[in-house]
């Protein structure tokens, strides 16, 4: 598939989430989680695939009307490991969350795995740009721990997250 | 569904389109003839469901590269009449002539089919409009006659473009 059409079905896919099911329950005062949003074209198909951020970003925005979250969590972790442990898991739901099948991972040459490695090497490098460039809205969690582990840090980020809401307008995090 | 979402399907599906066939097709110095482009998603989506023109020309221009036609012919002809036409040959191709199943055709309702028409009124001065704005590459064809005589219409604007082409880079219709 060429890398502007799987770009342009994610966020497809993402308009009508947005439309479908994000806005109307934003709507009802309800609180939106999310797995994956626009972060993750950015990271993917921008950096990931080549096509550059600014490009996706541009889309995307049309996808969401603008709509971006309040806090992002981006669970980090070297490829390898996140690989091998997608793979331990595969068949359920560990491969969707690297976002997309690692070629590298299913197929058996070397060459196909080192090609895996390389691209999610170039998308955990873009995801932690995305941190960097808005660290107030994008938290890392480490999550070379267990899963009991990185669920605390979880609950500790968002409860800060939570508490700094309850402040008001005027408090870290919201807008 | 979400126009958004609509709109970035179609431009998913024409991405991959340039991709996987047009762009090979050029390559090999063919001559590529193509049922509805960027032109039809500027007239649906950005006119017909009001998402506006310059978002989605934005869109097309990163699914396709910026590849555009040479020559483009719009076949115009009263909404009443296309959609009759299309009625007429209905479960065959002419609906997908249409660019998208008209709501106003199927439906049994009065209120569905007046709907479809101030829709389809607005997709043809969409057309017309880009018409307007590009007359040399886009040129209208008088869709009212016989399948015949519109027939001998394209052939004849089609000719006057090749004999142009003909005559080098310089040559209307060439770029």
């Amino acid at each position: 598939m060429a890398p502007q059409a799987e770009m342009l079905l994610f966020a497809a896919a993402r308009a009508q989430l947005v439309a479908e099911v994000i806005t109307p329950a934003l709507r009802r005062g309800r609180c939106v989680v999310c797995d994956r949003y626009v972060d993750a074209s950015l990271a993917y198909q921008g950096v990931g695939r080549g096509l550059g951020i600014e490009i996706v970003r541009h889309v995307n925005a049309v996808a969401t009307g603008g709509l971006a979250p309040d806090l992002t969590l981006l669970l980090d972790i070297a490829v390898a490991t996140g690989l091998r442990r997608a793979r331990a898991e595969s068949g359920t739901g560990p491969l969707a969350a690297l976002g997309e099948t690692p070629l590298g991972v299913r197929g058996s040459g070397d060459r196909m795995e080192q090609q895996g490695l390389a691209f999610h090497e170039r998308v955990r490098e873009g995801f932690l740009e995305l941190a960097q460039n808005e660290p107030r809205r994008i938290r890392v969690i480490d999550a070379r721990g267990s899963v009991a582990a990185v669920q605390r840090e979880i609950e500790r980020v968002v409860d800060v997250f939570l508490r700094g809401r309850e402040r008001g307008p005027g408090g870290e995090g919201s807008r």
